[in-house]
Parts: structure tokens; sequence; C-alpha cells
């Protein structure tokens, strides 16, 4: 296929091309993913979260140069699960395009799928093995929020860096969604900003308390033994993203010597494929209710009060074997 | 069976008993689910979503006391996905309890789970049914933070109430996590603050300017036409309470005069299915890998680059049928 070997060759319009597929769910994208599986591994996998607000396009912009002063070739995609009202992702991505338009080692896209409301999960991790397999060096996945979101981008990372704003509240946010076991690097960003030092403390204590907790978790990740590093940057300035770079080398570093590791590749590899999993047998489902009326005459069950949803799905579930 | 018929009679204890076996995944839940369904359809169910810090916890205590005033039963469910850093959920339950311990007539329990890492979603929803069918008056779903719980929280409840507080950058987390189009009520909350009246006022900018989307998208959910209330709180003082209570009693009523509407019962049938199924599914799909070590042998085939995991995910969703 003509297309496979576009993207494994690094063709922008290509890539662009079997993204919006994949994001599209056109079927055809499932029989190149397959094959694109095998060459990837390479990249490495930089995940980037955080609040609305919190600057991260414009670090993400400053990281983007600093690779490119180092000659690293680098993919970004920022997935945006934006409402009707922004459009944000659309906008930010042509203005931030329009400065790399000339450079062909420079590949940004947005991506505005939540996972659909039908119950399908996101498909990000397709676009960024798709990446991987292009070849790109560094590949960073730009998401907005806290939630599950982040989650899965931590899974799908090997570096995750969380960006905060001094004065957002975000401290507080950290501890309650679970934000400190999943970030490798915080990156306190607008730190010319009044209570920047405060934040960068209680950062620093809040993980010196969860220490413990915060090596348990790392454990079933990788590298083992890291503790998150916080840094100060004013991204808009472009203050303190060499000492960003420089954390961001160093858990890259100790990521590569230590997840050769069997153990760390079998649970990477068991984490990625459950991911496929679920996804797989969502679709299947789904195409299941959808064939004949299933999901009509389930519902009417259901007015009638003939049955009940657990019954029913139970029903259904079983019905899938034979369909 | 005995835990039923008393969950059935508002047994307090048998309510937190079958609760806690729900969020245990026991499998004798699910029988009880089967029978309690048919019992539910009563209750008034509220989500109350916002950030950590908002005020959430403090203007439900105020809701308790106004509903209690008005004779009306309460049952409060907080949904709180915590970290291990936090343990906020069990130590916030316990003072509140406390000042409703001699009511039988309040109930409150929190409930940990955010869905299961290994791919299972939340079992919120089962939650609801119980208390729904235990014959409270009122539910309340109380949830931190913005993302996709919420989502799932508007698709449960029959009136959603966002909670801001002025100066926390919710505004602009308004926009980005679509929270416009989900909120049927706006608690600006601590508006003794600086501040208080912009956020009020951009607020009613913003709905008003996407007042189309916003009428779109309810038109999907119900009642349709409902444009969100903007409603001024200090929780802590218990002032706009009343308001909120008026808010939030107007849009019971339009959804209960709208909502009997076939199509909207249908729509919402539909839904809870399709939860329940989704759920019924990641179940059974994982009882198979679990099943003679199926997971291990396709991590092993992932090891030696036998096979790539979407052909794998394929071949175990077939093989599922035959289970």
């Amino acid at each position: 296929m003509n297309l496979l070997q576009d993207v494994l060759n690094r063709d922008v319009r290509a890539g662009a091309r079997l993204i919006r597929w994949i994001d599209d769910g056109v079927g055809e994208a499932r029989a190149i993913l397959k094959q694109l599986y095998a060459h990837g591994g390479k990249a490495h996998i930089i995940g980037i979260t955080g609040n609305p607000g919190a600057g991260k396009s414009t670090l993400v912009d400053q990281l983007i140069r600093r690779y490119r002063e180092q000659k690293k070739t680098v993919a970004v995609v920022a997935v945006d699960p934006s409402s009707p009202f922004s459009g944000g992702a659309i906008l930010g991505d042509r203005i931030r395009m329009q400065e790399h338009a000339l450079d062909d080692d420079v590949f940004i896209r947005s991506f505005a799928t939540r996972g659909h409301l039908g119950g399908l999960t996101s498909t990000t991790a397709d676009v960024v093995y798709v990446l991987d397999a292009m070849g790109w060096d560094i590949v960073i996945v730009e998401t907005v929020g806290v939630g599950q979101d982040e989650v899965e981008i931590q899974r799908l990372a090997h570096t995750t860096v969380v960006v905060m704003a001094p004065g957002m509240g975000d401290e507080i946010q950290a501890i309650k969604a679970g934000i400190l076991e999943i970030a490798d690097v915080f990156a306190v960003n607008k730190s010319d900003r009044e209570g920047a030092d405060r934040t960068v403390r209680e950062l620093r204590l809040m993980l010196d308390m969860g220490k413990e907790t915060i090596q348990h978790q790392k454990e079933r990740v990788c590298p083992p033994g890291w503790m998150p590093q916080v840094v100060k940057t004013v991204s808009t300035k472009g203050e303190g993203v060499d000492d960003l770079l420089t954390a961001l080398t160093d858990h890259q570093k100790s990521f590569q010597d230590a997840c050769q590791n069997p153990a760390f590749v079998t649970a990477r590899l068991r984490r990625q494929f459950l991911d496929i999993f679920r996804r797989t047998l969502f679709a299947r489902g789904w195409s299941y209710l959808m064939h004949e009326d299933h999901l009509k005459q389930i519902v009417e069950q259901l007015q009638s009060g003939s049955s009940d949803p657990y019954t029913l799905a139970e029903q259904a579930v079983k019905a899938l074997g034979r369909f």
C-alpha cells in the first residue's frame, strides 16, 4: 500500500491523512496500523498536560525550537477536547503551524476527540503509534485539563510534564487529582508572577511528603526511583526552558537505561494491548447493537418494562458471540 | 432476599452495604440491581460539580438543610477520585455525617472510584439507581473536577449545577471543558470575593453568545429551551442559597413537565442501557483475558514480535464469543 510506505518515509501529508482517517474511524486505517506497528518504538514520547491558561502551548513552542537546535525532528499532537465554543484547537493550530511551515522536520496537529460519548475511548494512542512509526525523534502529546485523559497520557508517554501557573488554584488541584503521581517533571510556568516561589516550595513539600507513594507508583511504570523534578519557567520569554530541557533529557536517559528491563517492556506491551483490546471490544459491541435494530428492540423492552437493563446487557453480550 | 427488601424499605445500613458491594465489585450486587431497577424513577437527581476549592461541599450542606425544611428526604453521594495523598473523601464524609447523624432522612456516602485503570468505567450510575430505588426524594451526586466524569454526571442527573469561585481561572476552564453546555444552573460561590460580579457578567455573556449551541445540546437532553441560570452564593454564610433552590426547583418542574415526552424517555433509557452494556462487555472481556493465561500468551506473542496488538485484539474479541 502506498499510504503505508509514504507514512514510513515521514511524508507529512500522508501522515496527516492517516491521522484524519483514524480520527474519522475510517476502516482502512486499521489495516495500516497493523503494518505500521513493527516500525515504532524509536521515538521519545513526551506528554504535556495542565490546566487551561497555564501556558502549555507557548512552552511546547519553546521546546520545539530547542529540539530543532539540536537537529532533532519533532511531532506535536495536541489533544483538545474542545467545546463548540472555543474552536481553540483549529485556530491555535494554524498560528503555530505558520512558524514552522517551512520546516519539514516539525509536524503539528490538533485532534479534537475526547472519546465518543457512545462509549469508544480515545484514539490518541493510535495517532502516537503512527507518529512513532513515521520516525520523528520527539513526539509531544499535549492535553488540556486534569482528569481521565491525563492518566491515559501518562500511560502512553515516556516522560510526563505537568505545567502549572501560580495562583490558579493548581496546587490544590494537583493533590486532588492525583497529578503528583503522574508527573515526571513539573514546570511552574509564568514564574515571574507573584506566588511562584511559594508554588515551587509547596510542590516540593508535597512531593517529599508523598515520596513513598510516588516511588511505589513509579515502580509500576518507569524508571524506578525517579523523583519528580520541579522547574521554573516563563515560557513567553523563554526563561527556564533550558532547565526544563535538562530535566527532560535526564528523564529520557534514565528511562532508556532502566526501561530496557524485561519486566517494564512486558508491562508496557500489556498496557498497550489492553487499550487496543478495549477499543476493539467496544467497536464490536457497537456493531452488534446497530445490527438488525438490536438496540431499538432492547429499548422497546425497557419501555414496556418487560426487562431490566442489567439482564438485557448480559443477553446482548452473550449474543455478541454468535454474531 | 432480605437485603433487597431492606434497601427498598430505605434501611440506611442495608443501602450502605449494597453500595459497598457495588464499589467492591461483589457479584451478588448485580442480582439485587436487576430487581431494584423497576422500583426507581421517582427521585430527582441533582449533579453538582466544580473544581476543588469552589465550595461544593458547603453548598451541598446548605441544600440538605433547605430540603429538610421542606420535609424532603435527601441522599448525597460524593464521587471523589481521590489520590492517596488527599484522603479527603473519608474525612469530609465523617464530618458531614456528624451533623445529620440523628436524621434518618439524610444519607451521605463518599465513593472513591474513578473507574478502574484496567478499563472498567465507574459504577456511580449503579449507586444512583440504588438510592433512587430506596425512595429518597432528592439524590445529589457531587463530583470533583472537570473532565469526563462531569459529562457522565450530566447524563445521569436531571439537573446539573456547576459551582465556580471567582478568581480561580474557572471562567476559562468553563469554555475549554465544555462546561457551559452541561450546566443547567451555575452557582458563582464565594461571591463576596472581589471579581464575583465580573465572573457572573462573563458567564452570562458567554451563555448568551453560545445560546444556539446550548439550546441545540439541551434539545438532546431535557428540558428543551431551558437556558442555564446564573446564581450568586456565599455557601459559608448561606447567602443566595434560596435563589439556588428556586433555580433548582424551576428546573425540576420544567424537567418533569417536558421530560415525560416519550422521545426523552426513550433517549434516557437508551443512554442507561449503553452505559450498563459497556460495563458488562468490559467485565466479560476481562474474564476472558484472565482465563487460562490468555493475556499472558498474548503478551508473549507481542514480545516475540510474531504479531501486532491490533490483530491479537481482534482474535481475542472473536474468541470471546466461543468462551
